[in-house]
């Protein structure tokens, strides 16, 4: 990323800009009032005048910031109304046919597991067929794409497509699934359809970084349209998606998400849900005294358990999930009928749910929203046997049975639904754990309400007035707390404020929070990492809190040291060597083999080229034409030879093609191996990949192959011949000769792009600096250099081996066992010296009469 | 910053921790529970062995951030608390003064204009003789601390004094000034002072980064503690201060923040002032219908004019700086009576804001706290006359004026704080601006509220419930949408939820936070940026809101070209040259003059230790004696001598004395020419500076001085000649002989400390990339190099030069006419390509017989 100076198409931007400026500029504006003032007559007439302005207006404004992000704002509000009401259709359908059905248990029992399990069935298949890359969460391919990576095919209109028609079926089910990070995604997928096809209208949308600002913007408008929660989406997004964040950007997050929560909100009213703008899960606590200091341990306990709790289901949700894939047996025959195990699944959870079955004992029947609305209650539940303050019972009366307490209810829920939870987030839908992670917390919190409330009835406050407990306060404290444990965020204590519209108990929610993930980061990673690590993403794990033996490991310590390298006075067949034995996806170029002094580094598919160029059969006829008719007139100079050459190659080779349409999606599946992905094909595949690689620019002329293929010996040389018939007067025999004079030549690197600046690091970084200069820039790979000279290289992969400190495979050694007692002062100093001096000595060499035998660089100095 | 490899004291912290931690162990940890049964007769012996153990894990868990960050939590609490009551206090004392002599109206003048007058000459008074760097805000200064770069004398106990002093008698006075920045500022101290603390229990607090960290979450606890706003003060910290945050920081910030406000809270409740922990400005708005839809247009107005205000808030309080700089006339005499301004100032404003004066018309005798209240209060004053609802009136009376109505008490309220705020803040005394523009953001709003509750008295919505306007709402939206334009920050709307503990009104605030931040964004720098431009501080500015022109700025049009540099190969007499003929902070390393390849960058500091080492009188009396005694038994070797000088100069240089103290305060003042202050000295100043410079280690050796002033010609020679009198054998002709002979020697970089990897750009690197790259890495300097040869060099300097747009001066020119039509690519690789051909070429001519005469570099190869 760093240092290659992709073109910067904010100039074209701005030239686009200005023509249109100048072409709105070409109406004749100041008759703009005479022309008003004629149209005045009628109404229409002047509307469409007013179209046609605001239509020029527009379009001139396309390319700017606000314009996407108010475009992004309003239909990913729009997306999530209309889910929203197609859910709540879904759902309302499920209960209209329980309830119709109420005569007959059984056909009530059908009715309630068959419903969802067709829906959740028509989900995952529709899912599998149209776009895999939808299932999921989501948010951990957007921390990875954000992070720099290419993901392609996870932003596309199909994956779009699917991903809401999938998320619709499958929250339609009532199945404990979340939305929150599908949100994330389609706001992104979102954000890039946006972006290519407001491209149409000009150039302003191919900026690479740009789209990776607006990216970061539709992350925060996800969390916020999905829970109307503009500050909290932002934060949320920012930890979620974020190492480094860019406080520039800040605002593009805050717009975007505030327009989107607004319109979403919006709809609502129009829709007549509500009144007026206001909070999602309103809730209704007393303003004068919301808590006593004294139940603030409650509060902190909430907080601690809730992080052993989040931990034990990201725990959980890998467990089962890594289960899945070892259990052979299983996955074989789940591999076959890939609908079995969603449909398995839900079965079981439906079946759990039933309401005059087990359900019954669990709120079985309330939807996620209703069970929301009911945890987060005004009033206290443990008295309502006793107490007849209460008006009306409503949906409330789910979590009464009359033969049980709200106790078990509540004990039973939370461990019932954690499993189903854990267990339900890994059905192959578009689905998130957010939201049933959040209701858990909220019962779990309510339970310690109601236990607290149970236990001091008159409050513990023992002045003049009696401030009784607040159940309700403790599942916000609750939800914020679980959420937060799970995710890794300090951002839900702000949800939670936006989501019930009520910010009293600040301090109770981030004391819960704050200890919450205190407990939780220090035992497993969040959610998203570990999914990450499951689905084995190309990612830069984080340093751990405070980890200090970290920072002593070096660079030195992890990088590979025998790296593949090209050289400036190297020759054809170098090159070749060096493409066979190596998979980089970026050769070092050093100044020679003795001195190392690296001068940038060169794509792997520019090597390709420049060896294709050297065995091209233009250049061929052309050395055969000079060798039968030396006496021709129209001799060609060797010079304008190498310009044809260099033209040629400069216009056609692929990389470059690739290298102009960032956002163009190709249809790449995400490689199964991280970090070392060969960008067109690997040498593993025999000559015809090679072919693709090396011939993509003359696929006219099939005798090519071969300048690809001989390396790979006779047969596949014969197999060539008998595929190509011969096309140049030059018999095979010859060609090989004339190949292996042609490999003998030094390379012309005039032609070829070099990246002037591959970032450098020096032996002696600290692991520490290495991971934030990573992060930071966005790297995948460094050179390690001493004093200039080219030493070794650190790429992702050795990086993520460091941090995670499961070290194997080549080369690559970590931490020696004496690291932490090095002395660094020392060591550093000395090998500094060491390489300085080398170098120095190396110079000194030059001015001393020549006594000893020839040194390293000498032999580039005798003449030949 | 980058590159440059310092030390880890992270392997330190962690050696010390587990040794802390194995003599915890030694301690017989399984003799406990006996230990306790013996002791449980005594209960204070009991408490002995519980403080004991204690002790012993606090000390051992020093080191560990979290003890770090309640520590601060707790310490900024307790001041925060002392200063709140101190101020609280003194307000009191002024309110019983003038209470008190309410039979003479001039007593009461006299009483209400001498007490703040005294309070504010005190406080200016006692800040410019104690610590003049607590004057201010301390905002822009963290703002550049963070940034990097070092201004130590801005983290001292003397100026957490001057400042928290300072502060409380201000604040005392009853001006319109704030407490904010100024709290930022005293908590980044607090920690710095904190870290120096504990650091005496082990060197766990001696890593720069961890510093810089600590500092963020510092400013974060500072208007936590400020404002009892955690949420909002971690993200106004990070707005304000960062520009590339790191997530992975967050959580000291929340986690300090919290700890700190809940602390203040609770001292609060402690003292009976509070029965629980609430808001700081706790409202009372109802909560069913906070306000209507058709609303949103009037608080998109107050966000929008509150937009064009802050700007012009900016712009005044810049002018008038400005004004009292440019007059010459003031000016001499304000400096030269450094107390008159304050005290001129102070009397102006409280003679306005006399109540039985000009007061009266805008509530002059409510203090900063009350006028919020009352501004935020439940009820609709423009109804005050005609409706009897109210039961009580209390302090609202001061807004209520029997011969006008409450609109005119407003208006003239805004206008006249408005100024006065402006003023005020100039003044010399610690102060920040948020809160007065807090205030006056919140009379705006309530002057909208109130108009529009007179215009729609029954409220907008038509429906069957009456839902009247709450002017108090738009009063909280006016206060959040005027101090976020001022700041330029949009966390000012979740500071607004947190001080009023309701959070129902937020798509109103944050609809016009959004609006006011755009437009004041647009039209004015930040009131932080621009006390930075003011102060000339090195900061670098930010890119504006999608300026798309910038990105079309190349390195290659801002660096400098005729860099100063050093070479591998290079006499001593070149260095010489180089330190007199450049100002550089660290010089780049260059292979040789022909190929400039770039091997690192050398510290000036360095440079002069070499030239020292090498003009040495121990190396002279060496020489000496070896000439003298060529026939000694002891006849030292040359590489002992070299060994001799190199293990003494890589002992004590005071570069690398002062780089392993990195907190140490030096009395040394802000640089007023930003970016290039030398680091010890420059050349201008004659042979003295120079002689600290070069002598430092040596300093018992007078003669020495010498090599230092003999490039300044004879008269100082002589001088010195007189002042030192001779102490070695050699003659000055001799010694001038000798050091001659010394200079022509070739340079031995063995000794000297080479950062191997400094920062390289490229040509074509756009000003975009480069800022971006500056301000991630925090980098004051970075090379430009093309394929590894030193072309050009970026400093801060010219970067911000090249972002305002304002170029004068040496050799940068910026923005060439036609740069917004040049074709980047095929200049691009047009540049590139003829730069390799230089070097391929170079290196071909190493294997073509030499016909040319001898190129660049093969001046190295010749034997000499």
């Amino acid at each position: 990323m760093y240092g290659r100076y992709t073109q910067d198409l904010g100039t074209f931007a701005k030239d686009e800009a200005a023509r249109l400026r100048l072409q709105e500029g070409d109406t004749p504006q100041p008759r703009h009032p005479s022309e008003l003032l004629e149209y005045t007559q009628g109404r229409c007439g002047l509307c469409r005048v007013c179209a046609l302005q605001c239509q020029r207006f527009l379009i001139s404004k396309v390319g700017e910031d606000w314009v996407f992000l108010i475009l992004l704002g309003l239909v990913m509000a729009l997306v999530s109304w209309a889910m929203d009401f197609a859910i709540a259709t879904c759902l309302q359908a499920q209960k209209w046919m329980y309830g119709g059905l109420d005569t007959n248990v059984l056909l009530q029992y059908m009715a309630w597991v068959t419903y969802p399990t067709v829906l959740i069935t028509f989900s995952a298949g529709f899912t599998q067929i149209l776009a895999p890359q939808a299932v999921g969460s989501g948010i951990p391919e957007m921390k990875t794409i954000l992070r720099g990576v290419v993901l392609k095919e996870y932003l596309t209109l199909k994956t779009f497509v699917a991903k809401v028609i999938g998320l619709t079926c499958a929250l339609g089910s009532g199945m404990p699934l979340g939305k929150e990070g599908p949100f994330v995604h389609i706001a992104s997928m979102c954000a890039a359809l946006l972006s290519r096809f407001l491209s149409l209208f000009g150039g302003f949308y191919e900026n690479e970084a740009r789209n990776i600002e607006m990216l970061a913007a539709a992350c925060a408008v996800g969390v916020g349209c999905c829970f109307a929660a503009p500050i909290g989406g932002v934060l949320f997004s920012i930890e979620v998606t974020s190492t480094f964040f860019a406080v520039r950007n800040y605002w593009r997050g805050f717009f975007a998400a505030t327009f989107s929560a607004f319109i979403f909100r919006v709809l609502a009213v129009w829709n007549k849900d509500e009144e007026t703008i206001t909070a999602l899960f309103k809730t209704r606590f007393r303003l004068d005294f919301p808590f006593d200091l004294q139940e603030l341990p409650a509060f902190a306990v909430i907080g601690i358990a809730s992080g052993f709790g989040g931990a034990l289901f990201v725990y959980l949700n890998r467990k089962i999930v890594q289960f899945m894939r070892r259990q052979k047996a299983i996955n074989r025959f789940l591999m076959k009928k890939r609908l079995l195990f969603p449909a398995l699944v839900t079965l079981i959870i439906s079946t759990l749910t039933f309401p005059p079955g087990f359900g019954q004992f669990m709120a079985g029947q309330l939807t996620q929203k209703d069970t929301l609305v009911t945890l987060f209650d005004n009033q206290t539940w443990a008295k309502q046997g006793i107490n007849d303050e209460f008006e009306y019972l409503g949906i409330l009366e789910a979590w009464l049975h009359p033969r049980s307490n709200v106790f078990v209810t509540l004990v039973v829920f939370i461990l019932m639904k954690f499993w189903m939870s854990a267990l339900a987030t890994t059905i192959p839908v578009p689905c998130g754990a957010f939201m049933p992670v959040f209701v858990i917390g909220a019962a779990f919190g309510r339970l310690v309400g109601e236990s607290m409330a149970a236990w001091f009835p008159d409050g513990i406050h023992t002045d003049s007035n009696i401030y009784r407990i607040v159940p309700g306060g403790y599942a916000v404290v609750g939800a914020a707390a679980l959420s937060g444990a799970v995710t890794h965020t300090v951002s839900t204590a702000v949800i939670v404020f936006e989501l019930t519209g009520q910010i009293s108990h600040i301090l109770p929610v981030m004391i819960a929070v704050i200890l919450a993930n205190a407990v939780a980061q220090s035992l497993q990673p969040s959610l998203y990492d570990s999914i990450i690590r499951i689905k084995k993403l190309p990612y830069l794990p984080e340093l751990g809190w405070g980890h200090h033996e970290k920072y002593n490991v070096r660079v030195e310590d992890i990088m590979v040291r025998d790296i593949h390298y090209v050289t400036l006075n190297c020759k054809y067949r170098d090159l070749q060597q060096v493409l066979h034995s190596t998979k980089m996806k970026n050769l070092p170029l050093v100044e020679s083999a003795e001195s190392m002094i690296l001068l940038g580094s060169i794509e792997r598919a520019q090597v390709g080229a420049l060896l294709n160029t050297q065995l091209s059969p233009q250049r061929r006829l052309l050395a055969l034409r000079q060798k039968v008719m030396p006496e021709d007139g129209h001799r060609l100079s060797d010079s304008s030879i190498r310009f044809q050459i260099s033209t040629e190659t400069s216009s056609g080779t692929p990389a470059r093609a690739a290298l102009r349409k960032p956002l163009k999606p190709a249809l790449k599946r995400v490689p199964s191996s991280p970090a070392d992905s060969p960008p067109a094909g690997s040498t593993d595949h025999t000559g015809i990949a090679l072919k693709s690689l090396f011939c993509a620019n003359a696929a006219t002329e099939p005798t090519e192959v071969r300048a690809c293929v001989r390396r790979k010996g006779g047969p596949l040389l014969a197999l060539v011949g008998r595929l190509y018939p011969l096309a140049c007067p030059m018999a095979p025999p010859q060609i090989l000769e004339w190949e292996e004079q042609q490999l003998d030549q030094l390379v012309d690197f005039s032609s070829a792009k070099i990246d002037p600046a591959p970032f450098q690091l020096v032996e002696h970084t600290s692991l520490h600096k290495t991971h934030t200069i990573f992060s930071l820039l966005g790297l995948d790979h460094a050179f390690v250099t001493s004093i200039g000279r080219l030493v070794g290289m650190v790429s992702l992969k050795e990086l993520r081996k460091a941090i995670e400190g499961s070290l194997t495979g080549k080369g690559v050694k970590v931490r020696p066992p004496l690291a932490s007692f090095r002395d660094s002062t020392a060591s550093t100093s000395e090998a500094d010296t060491t390489a300085l001096h080398q170098l120095w000595d190396r110079h000194q060499h030059h001015h001393m009469p020549r006594e000893a035998g020839p040194g390293g660089d000498e032999d580039d100095d005798t003449p030949k």
